[in-house]
């Protein structure tokens, strides 16, 4: 799983919540989903401004990011715990600090008859710092997020590159069946980058 | 992004699809979501059996995985791509080389306008062997599980550890804010496992 914050205005000040819950809905529309236990202080402030941020916090922030899921807005203030700012949106906000910003308009909220409530997003625009982009697109190996492992819960970094998709399975057919894969979507490789924070899209 | 193989009993047959917009809905009763392209073969299957699959492909299948997301099931047959085997629900196949496997009953569809649709699975039962455990609980550098970063299109492993949860953020208030913070959910390290395919219960 990922590890994001997400952020709300709860009481008229920014509020932030760990949360590995977290998966793309769709690409278009741009759709996030974020999953909250019910009892937190964060959905309250979701409801009220239809609105919130996923932020994707980088490794060196693991402590603060560990540190926003141990304490409650409820009994901390953790408005000043990162220097926000906001885009379109007036109530979501987001976390100078992380590489990856996304600000979502409240699509809707589900309830599948357990302890948590389900926000679907649709993500209205992301920010990216052009340092954590390459060829416009944002680079894993510098935003370097946090992936969570259940149970166990430890967090972890991402390792090596294993290939590229659409393009590392190609040989595989013409191997175990003789048939001719076409790579169809040919990628360009990464090269020289950017620098300062920028909108990069919808579709991130 | 985590790279999953959803499969599906497609004209009586498994069929296998690589999916990376896939997210854990909600933890109790245990739900998963994935996101499929409206025009994929598996969408049928999934509505005709009401039931599928989300297997977690180990790094090693690299290849394979990606074979399964370049080939459509509508024109090449990828039923004996895998060694497929199955669980409490007879149509929902899951596939002997992946380290993880749930097995889910449809619980929802969700269309929000775009061209993809959301299969909402209630994960009825998950499998895992148990060399792919520790302490009963999955063990993420056993499974070494592969991620996918959108855009540039690219696989890649897990990194090292960086931290415990409930954990690595309790100096944080301290140093901050003078305020101290229980680490209320104390964590055991990992010790030595043991082996072979069991159900792993409904909670992973």
């Amino acid at each position: 799983m990922p590890i994001t914050l997400v952020g709300a205005h709860v009481n008229g000040k920014p509020n932030y919540l760990t949360v590995a819950f977290c998966g793309i809905v769709q690409a278009s529309p741009a759709m996030i989903a974020v999953t909250l236990g019910k009892m937190h202080h964060t959905n309250e402030g979701i409801r009220e401004n239809r609105c919130f941020s996923v932020s994707i916090p980088s490794r060196h922030m693991v402590e603060v990011t560990d540190y926003c899921g141990i304490v409650s807005g409820k009994r901390v203030d953790k408005s000043r715990v990162f220097e926000t700012f906001y885009g379109k949106l007036e109530k979501a906000p987001m976390i100078r600090d992380c590489p990856v910003n996304l600000e979502c308009r409240l699509a809707d909220v589900l309830d599948f008859g357990g302890a948590s409530e389900v926000f679907i997003g649709e993500i209205v625009e992301s920010y990216a710092e052009e340092r954590y982009l390459c060829n416009e697109i944002p680079d894993i190996e510098k935003i370097n997020p946090i992936v969570f492992s259940m149970y166990d819960n430890n967090y972890w970094g991402i390792g090596e590159r294993l290939g590229k998709a659409w393009c590392a399975g190609k040989n595989f057919g013409e191997v175990n069946d003789g048939k001719k894969v076409e790579n169809d979507k040919p990628k360009e490789d990464k090269f020289h980058c950017k620098c300062n924070w920028k909108e990069i899209g919808k579709g991130v």
